[in-house]
């Protein structure tokens, strides 16, 4: 077992945990399961009412011919990314370089496909249109992620996303979407899910991020591509016996919080608004959030950062994170909007920010 | 949505199908989650209470250094392999023509790792020591299935077992365990799972079978072996955020169910002497069962033999099986015993197989 830093004893025993939608605990699982009548049948290997009802729902939802399930998303953009190279008949895909695939899947994509990424752009900073025009020949697919997390969950603007897509179509490449948050950024875009996912050639969503299901994930295209995606999911170890653990759940959280992106979004936005405006040495990544999440970044070092965090989640109940990345002589979080920002009251936010104001002051 | 036969909804409706532990239905996930404490914390991306307590239980169970959990064998075994391959820097693995690596997987080993398996023995009988001794030489791992599934569980006698062993040994090739089945095979070899996993370098073991969970494996072998096994199955996509839905039910079944193996033997070899009893066109594979399973072979046509066991399930309540594998003129399908077997009361049994021997011999 890992130990416990100060910080996250902390966050586990604040009564308002600004982040999330709440503890990931059994919990999930039984609420998600508690309508559920117990003689509904598993799915069986990928083929069942529970799985293909729920794939036909999200197909639609996401404006593509056809999903399937995956238990993970690692799972589902390794094989989209390898599909379309076997297409193309091109080893080359582009993406950013904090790009999932190349930072927390253990190079997964290179020693199990042998495809050969492409870092698009510097790691600060977005995908632009010109980094696609000057990327160079041989490449079968260009992955996009709305919002691009590693950067505090930054967006190009929807013409950069639209001028991006006809190239690419224009130029034959493939246009994948690491939507894992793709919900989130709907408010920002004012767009439909179906019309983002117009400009892709194929999707994948997350069911746990937003949304706060248990795990899986869904991806979406045209039918032949799905289908044989399919076939890459039993070569993973995907394609387990039973997935309706994850599909129930996913399901259920999808109904109850997809309509709630656009307040977690304006949570968000005055969230930032309290960082930004608390002390000179803190700042958000963005500025001004365009989704439900933003990075917070202190001008301080971490071990300077920690107690005084823990001291305001002790003093009001309000936390604002469980863990600090070390930056040199600075660190910072990540905070996604869930339900819980809505259920801490006004008075133990601002409390705290004076807190965090003051405490920086001292520092 | 597959079209279902005549014999699956006979299947469905009967009081009494002899097979299995009973419908995979979501009341298989609420039973397990009953008692558990809603409090109880998710495991996040492998670490946590729940995944590392029942990794700790099952590596005692098998005696082995440690365990880790996979959401599935194929992904636990396709990784087991090109660990061997790699340690022993080669590309060659052996197993039998009928390994679930060469027949369900669709080609995850080939396509995804690049080995070479090495089919030994013919598909309807076991591997020998003859076998292993004449495989030839550049092979990293040896796999053995036990019981042998697709030719109705027939098992090595545990000299030859022993034998194996020796010799892989004695050459430096390791010996890898397909034990989706094992605790169903300790009754008839009179031993623990640790004595039979002793034999074995690493080990693969299922919690969906005679132990009845949702889905799931173990794989298990000394420390720094299945430590690597973690990373890779982050690369495959396997390494998910939670992977409790399984691990509850899992360690769940495995209590209920580990003790009832030599009940669900006993009674599978009492069902096989009575279809070996009933009309000469039916056979067992094994004659005599040594595990919980065994196949039925009708030396009837399929279109002949499904009416027929259709018609006994609606007149006795009694169903033997939801499907018939076509052969050339004959027919034949799987029977595990599990939990249902023995709530089929004798007289029901007993008239199926009247009926069973009568229809047999009219056609």
């Amino acid at each position: 077992m890992e130990q416990t830093t100060a910080l996250q004893e902390a966050w586990k025993a604040a009564r308002f945990p600004l982040s999330g939608h709440g503890k990931r605990n059994v919990r999930v699982l039984t609420e998600a399961f508690r309508e559920m009548d117990g003689l509904t049948d598993s799915d069986m290997y990928g083929k069942g009412e529970v799985i293909e009802a729920f794939q036909t729902k999200m197909a639609a939802v996401l404006g593509k011919e056809a999903a399937v399930f995956f238990p993970s998303g690692t799972m589902a953009q390794q094989i989209a990314l390898r599909l379309w190279c076997d297409l193309k008949e091109l080893r080359r895909v582009a993406y950013h370089p904090l790009c999932h695939l190349e930072i927390h899947e253990e190079d997964g994509l290179k020693r199990l496909h042998h495809l050969e990424p492409v870092l698009l752009a510097q790691a600060d900073r977005l995908i632009t249109l010109e980094d696609v025009q000057n990327m160079g020949d041989g490449i079968a697919c260009l992955l996009l992620e709305l919002p691009q997390r590693e950067i505090g969950g930054q967006l190009p603007d929807y013409g950069t996303l639209k001028a991006i897509s006809a190239y690419c179509r224009e130029k034959g490449i493939a246009l994948h979407l690491d939507g894992a948050r793709l919900f989130e950024v709907l408010p920002y875009y004012k767009k439909t899910a179906a019309e983002v996912c117009a400009l892709f050639d194929s999707v994948y969503i997350s069911f746990y991020k937003g949304i706060g299901g248990i795990a899986g994930a869904i991806l979406a295209g045209e039918e032949a591509f799905v289908r044989e995606s399919s076939v890459w999911k039993r070569r993973h170890g995907g394609d387990l016996i039973s997935l309706y653990p994850y599909i129930v759940s996913a399901d259920y959280y999808y109904d109850l919080r997809v309509g709630r992106m656009e307040r977690y979004y304006e949570q968000a936005v005055e969230l930032a608004a309290w960082f930004n405006g608390c002390h000179e040495a803190v700042r958000t990544l963005p500025a001004v959030p365009v989704s439900n999440m933003f990075h917070v970044h202190f001008a301080r070092p971490k071990e300077q950062m920690e107690p005084l965090l823990a001291g305001i989640a002790a003093a009001t109940g309000v936390a604002f994170t469980a863990r600090l990345k070390e930056l040199e002589g600075a660190c910072s979080f990540e905070l996604s909007i869930g339900d819980q920002y809505g259920a801490a009251p006004k008075e133990a936010v601002a409390e705290a920010f004076r807190l965090l104001g003051q405490g920086l002051a001292a520092v």
